[in-house]
């Protein structure tokens, strides 16, 4: 049976940690599979790995422990206390498999061919012991970054680092280093990674399947199921306030104002393009300490209906963000490894279902994303890598 | 051009006034068309009756004057006030064109097969001055009725008939005119109606087109959008509770607990379809006469994800179920006056997307729904009745 | 220092088992006192006894050992896990003292003074090892009861009793025996306990206080605190609608319509005297099994102001039960103790801050029970028992 | 019978046309006096004001006809239509008394003294038909703003307006010539109006009282009266998030950052002083157009129980803000004009019912600033002016 490695970027966060002790729990049968989606009776799950045969390894710029980590999910209410044990010697397996990922705030000139070909030498380590490799971003969000003409081709980016430039954002040289080493990828934040031209282009070359952006968890999980239903029924939303309150990690990130506009700029995108006509209304992500890994998000939507008459639909989201992530980070695995098996190459959109910001389509109504996901699944089951 | 009647029954009642203003505003171009499903772009429109071209009249058992019901519309915050003025010329015209309805407590035997045959020649009168009809049921919900062994077929209600038996609920009795005098029919209440053997074996002789029932205008309308959601997200609802509150006419019929359990049975059937086992969880209807036509529906949902971590999403719903529901009678006589022309009969199962408990389907999701209404639109559009 | 013991009708319920296990926690210092109202800087607690100075013991029907309950509250979230091992040794010393309690459905006809006397030696047996004893009634909920004529006085129930009638509901022959142990009283339920004439006659006699009834511990609490602010604000509140979504055992015991009519009684009866007439809208109870001990209640206000304005509050609220109860237990225990100790008798009105349904006070205004239980407290601060 | 002037800052805003109008309809006795919290029976109204013998006039910069302001709050659903034609001579009056504001954007040097002289002016003119004024601050809410040393004292201000300086914000300005004619004062928002040593002192040396500030109309008013309740419940808030959402005039001034500053610290200071501690939490007040005059505010307070249990209080608040204020802006003039006759003078304390950020007194509780307002109103009763 094929072994599929997963390579976290950012290996030690919640999510990443919340989604190693996941799969370690569900080969070991610890745990049932509510939340996978590709354990969904619809999905043609042919072909995709057991999770017995997934292995785990990733790069991350801290170096606490793995089984630490764990724990203090455990105390966060996110991981349940009786897996520690029963996982701990696991959790020690992929601790060792950890390598570090690229310093911050480096001293002096950055190097990023340099800085890549370290990221490949790790990935093409791990990548021996498996028959394919998916590199999962799954690290803090970053800025917009904007990284401009030197990033248009493969050719001007090998150009620009001859002249000693680095034009890169961090998750973008991860994202190299995946296609260079002949991994998938999935992008799970709303940073660039793949999505420049000269990565995309290598991508093609390389005959690499990708897939992203940013996780869709939880709000913009609601709205996509709830917007298209006013849009069919001929109702007006006049505005849309969206809420989210959450502490943990995440949250500590999203309270600095640049990174929350890279997620609020993906979390907006899709409203629109739902509902046909721009909506107003304020998008909020305010980090509040004390709710740790666990999300409220609040929103209102204000609509008008038939002679004008003004209604309203609020909702209130509890929910953890890394046991919602967790699962699809395990199912994208999955599924772009499939990709991998069967020579599925470029930006993946019929995985559009996952993503709050999916590449190349504009497709954010999760009915039809799923109806693309199971077709796609059914396409994938029916064939065999040449 | 084609000129469609529609027939009320319950002609002056909350929602069927609401309609009857509303279709004067249309007609009038005093409105915009928000709220109406068949102006939706993606919905082919082709051979739907212009809504100038559209004529109402209808039985009802009260008799206070539509104009007065329009002016309590007005009060209640439901029609808006600057309507009336111009549309009362044409509710004067509607007026004149309503008949008594089924006294509810008839002293003595009732002789349902008289009773029909009063309504169908009021029907047939009707009907001189249009080249269609279409009867659609808006009148108060009725208790649970079993019509038994004597509604089974034709034959039997005939025979029951004949020995002076009275088998069928009103709402069956006003079904059963309708399509003595060769009309489309809409059941939107949970009450009987045509769903019971001996009418759907007539509408089937006599080829003629149906669709029920209940419309689906508010909580459940979010349930059906949201309930997929769970579902294809692999998430696992525990409990799913509902509490509707509201006031004016039909809040009132519901506070009889017999009446509700009509109600609350429809609203119930779909959600466990949906999300594929039953889900425990209480569901309200409460007469709470302060909030008049206003409904506000609060819903708490209990699911659990990945690593068993209990979440929640509630939402509360505040609009107008008279407004919500007048266009769609509106959409539902323009498409089942369209199937009658095209010549399609039996249960319209296409148009589930109006419907709490869509006949002959299983079909309850909202985008599902859509899709099999928009598809069923562009095949009625290619066709011309032979 | 003197030494109180706490007696618990019903002390395996949820309940008694979180507050023993706190009380032994507050003891060993090994929680803070969050939620102890008898902590809080504006009430003197001198006098008050010590957490190591009381001692639990208790009847209940039921003999799920104590340990084991403690681990059921762990598995459901109210308890926290760490506190089990270092408490084991304590619940087992309770466990001793814990006695059995009237059998529900005895066969054959019930000898109320006999149980009540078997009720009184379990109590002195008790008391022998502490200075004084306070019985408090934290068992199900009993159905409305009508004691009668038979209750009338302590004459009226000995004569009933000589001619074999059990005139007394349960929860009133366990308040009769603690009055006749000479112990303080509290009911922190709704059912009848020392509220009947006969008993209060009896208490009065012997010189000893209690206080009650039915906790006030969540939703009601939070009316407590707004219906004042409608009422002082001069707005107009039309309809309050109340909605309570629990599991656990009080739940299953509240979806019985006779023991919810008793609870729905309780929390009804305070609103309409803060707002100062009747108020339209339902209140329910229900029980959702999933829930557990966790109480979701769902409560929406409407109200007029000026000039007619028709708003809105609506508040939704998720508490664990027993742990917004137990303090409470303790707290009144505590002060029910004070009382005896310095010889207060009858209904202690000062009391009512922590009731739903105070005795013979009509004071429901949250602040209002706040100065005057602090008043109380600087009372009794500066008394001795003679 | 004595005749009380009011003299609205901003007289041709939302609030002030609402405050205007309803007094009017109060007058005609059109409407009932709900909101209208002078009209409470525990409040001794003796020596107020009637309705009939209050006079408004005013200053605003915009000149948007009084009549049309009325029309677009009926539009706004804010003011019943019926009451326009009744009142349209009224507002009339009304009109001819309304004077030229302070330009906002003065070209050249702003010359504070000469503008103070001027509104003086205009309030001596109307102070010729009544007994007395109240000037009330209903204008849109400043910037913060710090008037320095040259505010401390009369002379300092004095000096610098010598000196060509206008150390003052606009609202102070105002507050300068209310007090230098005669007149009580109250700031209804949180612009610094009164607020500054200088005119503290001059108040101080007329003998005039003032209130002041911030008008407590709806989110922070449930504040005041839930805070307590989780403090005398000694329950642990961790975090409070408060989130605002209008439109209209008020809403697009506070969509600026630096105005939205002056209230959302309004709004905090109370919230620590009541708990006891600092809480985290976000504030935010976002502007929605299509809100218009309508507020929806949703707060979730998370707070810990005994044992560390983590629970969840969330309310929802949907409230017309102008219909809100408006009757207590009635009462504030009637209540501080009764002050004026009785000869009180400096900040009514007493008066902090009213306000989010109540000058010169820390109490914040709702139910505490009851009790000090009807002691109050008593005393006054019991006063007759020397």
């Amino acid at each position: 049976m094929s072994r599929l490695g997963i390579w976290f970027i950012g290996a030690r966060g919640s999510l990443a940690t919340t989604a190693t002790v996941g799969l370690g729990a569900l080969a070991a049968r610890l745990v049932d599979t509510t939340g996978c989606v590709t354990e969904h009776p619809d999905l043609d799950a042919t072909g995709l790995a057991a999770y017995d045969a997934i292995v785990v390894g990733g790069h991350d710029v801290a170096d606490t422990p793995l089984v630490k980590r764990a724990e203090q999910l455990v105390a966060g209410d996110v991981v349940p206390a009786a897996l520690l044990a029963p996982l701990a010697e696991e959790l020690e397996r992929v601790e060792r498999r950890l390598r570090p990922g690229l310093a911050p705030n480096a001293d002096g000139p950055v190097d990023q061919r340099a800085d890549a070909e370290r990221l490949v030498r790790d990935l093409r380590e791990f990548a021996a012991d498996v028959d394919r490799v998916v590199v999962v971003d799954v690290s803090s969000t970053e800025p917009p970054h904007d990284a401009g003409a030197d990033a248009e081709s493969v050719a001007a980016l090998e150009a620009a680092w001859d002249a000693g430039r680095a034009p890169l954002a961090p998750s973008s040289v991860y994202a190299y280093a995946a296609l260079a080493a002949g991994c998938g990828y999935v992008g799970f934040t709303p940073s660039p990674g793949v999505d420049v031209p000269a990565l995309r282009e290598l991508a093609e070359r390389e005959g690499l399947p990708y897939a992203g952006c940013d996780g869709k968890t939880g709000e913009t999980l609601v709205k996509s199921a709830l917007a298209p239903m006013f849009h069919t029924r001929a109702l007006a939303v006049r505005s849309w306030t969206s809420i989210n309150l959450l502490g943990g990690g995440d949250g500590a990130t999203l309270a600095d104002p640049a990174a929350a506009s890279s997620k609020t700029r993906a979390k907006r995108s899709g409203l629109d393009a739902m509902l046909g006509h721009p909506v107003e209304g304020p998008m909020h992500i305010d980090y509040v300490e004390d709710l740790g890994d666990w999300k409220t998000a609040w929103d209102q939507i204000r609509f008008d209906g038939f002679l004008g008459t003004r209604m309203t639909l609020q909702f209130t989201w509890q929910g953890c963000d890394s046991t919602l992530a967790a699962p699809l980070v395990l199912d994208l695995a999955r599924l772009v490894g499939r990709a991998l098996e069967v020579g599925e190459s470029g930006a993946l959109t019929e995985l559009a279902f996952f993503f709050k910001s999916p590449l190349d389509t504009e497709e954010h109504r999760l009915a039809q994303q799923w109806q693309a996901l199971t077709a796609w699944s059914a396409r994938c089951a029916d064939r065999v890598r040449p």
